[in-house]
């Protein structure tokens, strides 16, 4: 079977639009629904489908099944969203702001009962291992939105935490989202666990990725305004290694302009940008997202399927990497 | 076997204690086990070991099992406290006051997926009943708190209304906590239905007898403000059946009591419960909750075991109505 990756977008994209949560009291769905249809690229449930191709013709028939990453996804968006007080979201008003925070909280709350829901939709058989990794997966994914808020207030981050937190935050539900797919299609524990790891590695690579466009990405195909890191001083990769590669002079400089409060936006992601030009800060990003892309690659190639197939896996990851926005 | 329930709470308290969630971040974990150690009646673990007992010898065999109820139940109150802006449980500081409200939102949630994560313990071929069952009342209780948040805005609420709002947010968890005794027992399908239907309409009998405890209870022993109800103008069972009954001067002065702002909270809890008394509210009530029990009463008769231990948990139920606090 040949198909576009598009195409199965599309297809995926409208299953999550169409998603049935409830209807009664309104203040509770309205919500759910609000957000699922807020778009993105569906990635999770994409790589499920994928993952399941390896093995399985009909990857048509697990778009059910996916869903169940892309709801607990945009669950773990509408509560960010609160703790990170985020107005917006995809450019349009977040769930706290357009109602309000007490309902963010409960929807996102039946939205994560309506997850664990669709793991109903589950052939017995496969339930109890997908209970326990998802289980697993979405402790993760909390234990990394709390390091990242715990980031904002600590003086120092080290590469190491800095990579455990992007690593729980976003890419085991990556890694989960793959496991997933080859779990539905009945393959070994061995394939499992390597999808597992690519997705995780994979994930790892795309938050460097989304990182370095922050400052180097192309300001209109980007869709944010490039420097929104720099500005909100935030703990990337890049400022942590400039941190601890910055010595005398620049490293002073690069401490005043954390704590200026009164220079312009503007002026502050240009210089900025311009002492992690002077540290190589762009070209070592880079070269740590190729380690965790190649690692991705290697768990991939040892999976044992359909090699043919296994290319849309590595044809995606590409094009998410290569992205210039 | 005989034995003792207070022996029993103790032994579902001491597990539901030493219950390990996690470690690291602290700031997710300190709160869960905080919240956890509270204390309470531990009444939900306690219905699924009883109701277990019905079949079955050995009830401490599914104390780790029936933490899934008690977790979820202290899950709810930490959101709910939220949104209710609660600064007190059981006498503490909630979560949000004593940490902040991030941090009480994603404990929370880490704590339903812990819930989810006792599902594990529980034999493979019982898993997908349990979780279908158990999704099913993780998004009543939902609904429910999203009534209840809706009625105190909303200006009439019907009796029907209510129950099916104390149903949702109260009750349905307690009809699940009996039936997931009767499922861990193995018993038949329709076992499972009678005990969800007794423990549901307990529940709601015992929602009812809270209300009624509100105006009626003893100061000293209820352990909580007399009347706090009748203060904060809470639509309860009492206040909907005073609003549907009165009529001419006593309709005015119960309008205008609660939408007076300058009495004190002493002469407001006095004038209403005097119009609860003309009204002939408190022997209405009482007889609604004999109703529900009856119903109670009834499922649990019709369930086919042990008609011996059954009466444990008649003589439970009783012990909760007739409480005078």
């Amino acid at each position: 079977m040949l198909f576009s990756i598009t195409g199965l977008q599309k297809e995926l994209s409208n299953e999550a639009n169409k998603l049935s949560f409830g209807k009664y009291p309104k203040e509770l769905y309205e919500p759910i629904h609000y957000i699922m249809q807020l778009g993105g690229k569906r990635m999770r449930p994409l790589l499920s489908c994928l993952s399941y191709y390896i093995f399985e013709e009909d990857f048509k028939k697990i778009i059910p099944q996916s869903m169940l990453v892309e709801v607990f996804h945009n669950f773990s968006l509408m509560h960010d969203d609160i703790m990170d007080k985020a107005p917006l979201r995809r450019g349009k008003q977040t769930v706290h702001e357009k109602w309000n925070t007490n309902i963010a909280i409960l929807s996102g709350d039946v939205m994560l009962v309506k997850a664990y829901e669709i793991l109903e939709k589950i052939a017995k058989e496969h339930q109890p291992i997908v209970l326990k990794q998802f289980n697993k997966t979405a402790t993760g994914v909390c234990e990394g939105q709390q390091l990242d808020m715990n980031f904002e207030t600590k003086d120092t981050v080290t590469v190491d935490e800095y990579i455990e937190m992007i690593r729980l935050k976003t890419a085991v539900l990556l890694g989960f989202s793959m496991q997933l797919g080859g779990i539905l299609a009945n393959t070994t524990d061995k394939n499992c666990d390597l999808l597992y790891k690519c997705g995780m590695y994979a994930g790892i690579a795309f938050q460097l990725t989304d990182d370095l466009l922050d400052v180097y990405g192309n300001a209109e195909s980007f869709g944010k305004q490039v420097g929104g890191d720099i500005v909100s001083n935030k703990k990337t990769y890049l400022l942590i290694r400039a941190l601890e590669k910055a010595t005398g002079k620049t490293k002073k400089e690069l401490l005043d302009l954390l704590s200026n409060t009164t220079i312009t936006a503007e002026e502050k992601v240009k210089k900025v940008t311009a002492i992690y030009n002077q540290l190589e800060i762009k070209a070592e990003t880079e070269a740590l997202i190729q380690e965790y892309f190649s690692k991705a690659e290697e768990a991939l190639t040892s999976v044992k399927g359909s090699i043919y197939r296994k290319h849309y896996i590595k044809d995606y990851f590409h094009s998410l990497i290569q992205r210039q926005s």
